[in-house]
């Protein structure tokens, strides 16, 4: 079930770039639950193409459309279905790639493993498919209105933002493009994707994504640990090279005697290195976790590469691509996330 | 189903550190392979306690008995059922943990989810089960015997094998009780760790995992990516922080013509930033990642804590306990890949 | 994940029957399959209302629009989405049963269960659904071609043809509107619906189902076996309440030394009172089954009710609705048959 | 997962008849039940061999021992991992089969499917495993106090038990060896089992279950329906040919005029051909069905069959075997059935 997630509460998407749409199931819904259309659709728009300069200009209204599962405003329990429309593709600007692999994407492997690839915008390789997972995402918030998601982006390239998320202000986070609760970080974030797209280009960047608000006790032991399915749908995102949380890989350099987070006399814990989670189950404290993504594969810059039949070729990026994928991808780690929460929670109920 | 791990070959488990066995079963191993059962207790070995000065001084013999499956010494495509004896458990040992939480443990986190919980030796929150993890992946690992699955410790707190690993030879890896393929540095890091214990003290390290002789196209997409799949191993395993593939959390602070991997006419990849993998599948070139281990949370000093109605009181380290999990989770990390590859390679057939 | 069925040709399905449409997600279809549209369109139009006098008369064209997965007309392994547009609903005829439970329906227990309930045509409980499986039956059809499913129907009330399978042909199901290949049965049978319509009353009947041309070794062991799969896939079709294979509740009655299946020479048998299969595995002979299907719940003759408030109420059958379901239950079985089987054939591969 | 059953509530099984021992693994068991371990041994001991003249004469003394999962006589929310010894194997009376076939058992598509058997006892096809089945289905109960699971020999052959389940005291079920609650039937029937015993035949039979007290709302709609899970659940039992529900084939017989089930005041129903359970919903009413078992194919007769050469042999049944598989089956439908109402209820929490 390669195109499900989730136990409980899942998500099974279907659709191709330039296919007529992309779309999904959402099963597992209680019932009873008034879902607010709009705060999809706003999900939708901050993940949608064309928003900013430092995004792809590519225009595509990714208008959500709901098919069942709600009837009078309220949710019914019964399977949700959904599509997006695809709209303003261009094709063609992809017909370079039909015999032709490009370097850091997906055309190679899946030519290999299925034979026959629609090339066109990535075909069902694209990041549009996330545009799905938004959906999927913000009806999961809705489920479990008291639990608090905020991502941001953290780092573009090796700028920075070095402060603790404590003292950042979540509200600040949509002022900005580049979706960086810090103003003058952020503005340094911009000028640097904007400059490395005009050198046809692209950066990579990370997103840390904090969850307040989280009941004791979500996260199964062994297998589903709540830290390894929120890594899983993380590493499930396109461009996505490692996952972290709590202490991370600068816990690795710690001593025992440092890391261990001291309770307090209500069960709460006076630091919290453990980011959340002791043995996959959450402790109430905030959950913080960081998502590395690489540089956008597509440059605007000549690359050698080969054809199917293994023949070196010139090949220049066309269409409209991301400098840097990091913005966009702010609601994306959000709506992994819900899916992720909102299932366990239903699951421990 | 958090007890079980895997699509189509599968590892489902049970056991508490302190009952009468552990064990498990494998589903889904194809019939007529020979399984060669002193392989899988070799990896048992390798994992055991008190193999070592710098692990943990219990003596458990970890002696793998198969109850099934196995039928004049070839699988039969029926399930392979194990058990694991527990012996010379000291269960007096973690009396003083049956009514308080020991800091950064999942004590609290269980007491909280399920009321009744099983202290001795950690219970189902030990690190005891991934013995039974380590016996599927020795299975796994014959099950797809021509891929090459090395994995080793990297760091011991800030103490870096800064080598790439295409510069080190596996071979070496059990040649040093840390399980690191560079004298040097291991002579190093089994100081540090040494010099830790006696201080009464724990330190994380990372282990690094690369797999070789990998064919194109395992990994399936959108959901079962093959990274996002290794990820979530990765996680399930104790203590677990972090983990990264290819270039990882370094490859978000590059650019995109830094970052692309060529191609030479034979399909493989000059540079292989991506670790062996493009849109979720493997290309062919090596994959490697890298897992980030926290300290472990029992040290021989005492710490303030809580007992379950919130008093506070101190508390001691007892038992018997690695002032560094590294080294033991170097078997474990292949295991558990094994386990990972050997599910994809059958559901790619 | 109660809206998805089948383990690696998988589908998911959403939709109400009066809501916008219906529509499904099919998982783990294999690439390069070249799927011919018209013949999922054919069978969807065996299934659909107002094809004959002897079926409801509500007129839906059920078209189904494929989204994704077919390229170039082949499959591309990417999951197929699709949807069937609701279209002539006449809501207004539901709303008598808004506040009330229709006897033998299951308006009551979707509002003990759900709380909001979409009434409207039955909801999500209407066989409206099962025109979803007959698309991916179709599809399932195509990716096992050399496998040939046949069902009829077998029964209506008490008349019974009673001829065994092998005297029958095939070829001859959709000669008449009743699908059942005896020319003279056929006749009685649709007198005798025709009859009963006209009392504003139902009718039960039996559908038998024919594969052939099964290879050995389709099924899995224990708990998804063959026939406990196939089973399944009957009893999740509406109105069914119960499932027989080979032999069935008669060979409840018979002895070991007349019930064995004697072998020939080459593996296959003499008599087949297995059905095909032996220990959950097919063995290569015919499969043979046998569904019933009660009479439907709505009658056109006034009945005594409650209402939501627990009042009596009197309610009389609105709407247009079939006086027996079997001769559209035709296609749904052979549907939800293929699936099983092309589920079971990429599970041997 | 062909070895697993259920989706939160689950049972993983293992073992071969004439191998170590059999046994699996019970998940998602919510943790502080205690269980009475008597209780599960009792069952058990319903379903062993040797237990009177009409079963088979094996000694096998199938005592369970737990091993994980139970801490202080209360579950803890672990998986609970259990085996049964096997003892007293005679795998010689099985060495005939090493390379022939039995008429009607799985050895030949067992053969085919995975090359290397394990004949002894019929390996893993042997209904041995029942035994674990009865194990889970045991401590499902126990899950499940409240709802009240009564299962009994309804026919044997052509004798049947007439009279509806209503009339029935269920607490006499176990005053005779057939497992029939009426003496005067019951008599009739074990000297039918014992004349075909002695004859070297053997005899098919049914089983009726009833279940009681079951809560409005439990069952998936679609896929998950709860009798199409009980269906499953009962067509994975060896030897079983056909399920029913409620009215079953005979509703299929029926005008909806006189199946329909009329609505009390209280939401209860006059009549209740349903059975139950109305669009896969249990309604609140009893619940009963009946199970068709085959005669067992083992007869102590010579029998005609082929080698795995193709090679015409004679065969004469060896070992102790049942002549009527229905007494002890009777067990181990309410295991299944347990299974399935118990998983259904940690669903619909």
């Amino acid at each position: 079930m390669s195109n499900s997630f989730g136990n409980i509460f899942t998500i099974t998407t279907f659709g191709e770039s330039h296919g007529e749409a992309i779309g999904g199931v959402i099963g597992g819904c209680p019932s009873g639950i008034e879902i607010d259309i709009e705060a999809v659709q706003n999900e939708l728009n901050r993940r949608k193409p064309g928003q900013s300069k430092i995004v792809t200009q590519r225009k595509e209204p990714d208008e959500v459309q709901f098919l069942s599962g709600i009837f009078e405003g309220k949710t019914t329990g019964a399977s949700i279905g959904f599509i997006i429309k695809n709209v303003h593709q261009r094709s063609n600007d992809y017909f370079h790639i039909k015999d032709s692999f490009r370097p850091s994407h997906a055309d190679y492997t899946y030519t290999k493993k299925y034979g026959h690839r629609d090339y066109r915008g990535g075909g069902r390789t694209s990041a549009r498919e996330t545009a799905n997972w938004v959906v999927g995402g913000a009806v999961a918030k809705q489920v479990i209105p008291s639990i608090k998601i905020h991502a941001y982006t953290s780092s573009v390239g090796d700028l920075f933002l070095e402060k603790p998320y404590q003292d950042l202000d979540f509200s600040k986070i949509e002022d900005n493009i580049v979706r960086c609760p810090d103003d003058a970080i952020a503005e340094q974030m911009i000028l640097k994707i904007d400059k490395i797209r005009k050198q046809g280009d692209t950066i990579g960047g990370t997103v840390t994504c904090v969850i307040q608000n989280v009941p004791v006790g979500l996260g199964e032991p062994i297998f589903d640990k709540l830290h390894a399915q929120l890594g899983k749908a993380m590493l499930s995102i396109n461009a996505v090279k490692g996952f972290e949380y709590g202490s991370g890989f600068c816990g690795a350099k710690m001593r025992g005697s440092e890391h261990n987070d001291m309770f307090n006399a209500d069960g709460s814990t006076k630091s919290n290195l453990s980011g959340g989670i002791q043995g996959g189950i959450s402790n109430g404290m905030d959950i913080y976790f960081r998502v590395a993504f690489k540089p956008v594969a597509t440059i605007m810059q000549a690359q050698q590469t080969i054809d199917k039949d293994g023949n070196m070729v010139e090949m220049h990026g066309k269409g409209r691509h991301d400098p840097c994928v990091v913005p966009r991808a702010v609601p994306i780690v959000e709506a992994m996330a819900a899916l992720v929460l909102a299932d366990f929670t239903l699951l421990n109920k």
